[in-house]
């Protein structure tokens, strides 16, 4: 199944022509994102925590120290609902009202479960490094065994959810085109700027290409 | 008072020492941040909805339609938690378990109401798109009666805070710095690109200035 159903809980009310269902645009937008947030409540009091992650198949996995209070609420299997956001660009229109951002989100609702298998939880501490920075798995030195027992990894199966992307130029009401204000789109991008060496490498190691390449942007 | 009080809902827990509570730091992050994430629970099914926002002395305000769940959920006084997260940086280190994120990241608390006042309203207005794009309110065409009538604005006010901030170098273990692996910070930044003025333009208006200068820096 390519498309998530619409339900009440993902389906986009304000300006629905901007929501979407496809598996493929709402998975290239969580590869793209460098973070996410992950939303859980107690008591009815919301709490949001940005974190890294990884998106395996139909799963999120998410990581941190055991005692995270964040992953053992996740591990319990409570609902758990998490965002991601690439803003794009900001929209000038004539009037103040038709301000916008041009931006790709992605919402999605699940339940997740700790992750016990050994091999299973080593994939995805893979998956969440190579998130962070794609050839980087296979040139650090890879978790210990006391490195794998302080760490908790949970994997959140995607259930429900849904994109929301607006692009291109601001919409203005028909008769304030006419008006002397200047109007388009300013884009924004997430970029790298240059790596800054660790000062206390003491060897001479040339900075690697997927460093220096660095890229957000899915192929 | 120019500190949060520490609670069980704002204490940064996991690596205390990431944790500030002094509204110069939060607000600081607050005002750079481009969008913020809002999280609400109903019968404890935690949402986010990723919105645009500002910061107007101790309150978070933000606007939408009338019709918007999220705004309704918060005018009628739920707990609301409020996130806005900057990433400064990969950190590369030797080893994948000590692999992290520079960033600046704020949560907070509390409840919001409609603002009804007209005034306040439009106050509310002007601080959100000045939040976006500085400089643009004064020279975009102000919102009508019939806007404000569509338009909804809430505030929040921020009655539990708190930031967590991670920066410099990569922290290996101690046996680890020997090894033959390029180490250090990629520096990641959010930048404007090259404005795209709208086709239906029909003046030759120049690119304002706060549009070619456009920096999410705080002074």
């Amino acid at each position: 199944m390519t498309e998530f159903q619409k339900t009440s809980q993902n389906r986009i009310k304000r300006l629905p022509k901007r929501g979407h269902y496809d598996r493929d645009t709402i998975y290239k937008i969580l590869d793209e994102a460098l973070i996410c947030h992950v939303g859980f409540a107690e008591n009815e009091q919301p709490f949001i925590i940005p974190i890294n992650f990884a998106r395996v198949g139909d799963t999120i996995v998410l990581h941190g120290a055991k005692a995270s209070r964040l992953l053992k609420h996740i591990e319990t299997g409570n609902p758990v609902c998490v965002e991601a956001t690439l803003v794009d660009g900001l929209v000038l229109a004539r009037s103040v009202f038709h301000h916008s951002v041009n931006f790709r989100s992605v919402v999605l609702f699940g339940t997740g479960r700790l992750v016990e298998d050994d091999q299973e939880k080593m994939a995805a501490l893979e998956a969440i490094t190579e998130h962070l920075i794609p050839g980087r798995w296979s040139e650090a030195r890879l978790p210990n065994r006391k490195e794998m027992n302080a760490t908790s990894v949970v994997s959140i199966n995607i259930d429900q959810a849904s994109a929301k992307v607006r692009s291109g130029p601001p919409g203005d009401d028909e008769e304030d085109y006419a008006l002397p204000i200047w109007a388009g789109v300013l884009p924004m991008q997430e970029v790298p700027l240059s790596p800054v060496k660790d000062e206390l490498m003491t060897q001479d190691i040339a900075v690697p290409k997927y460093v220096k390449k660095y890229s957000r942007k899915q192929k």
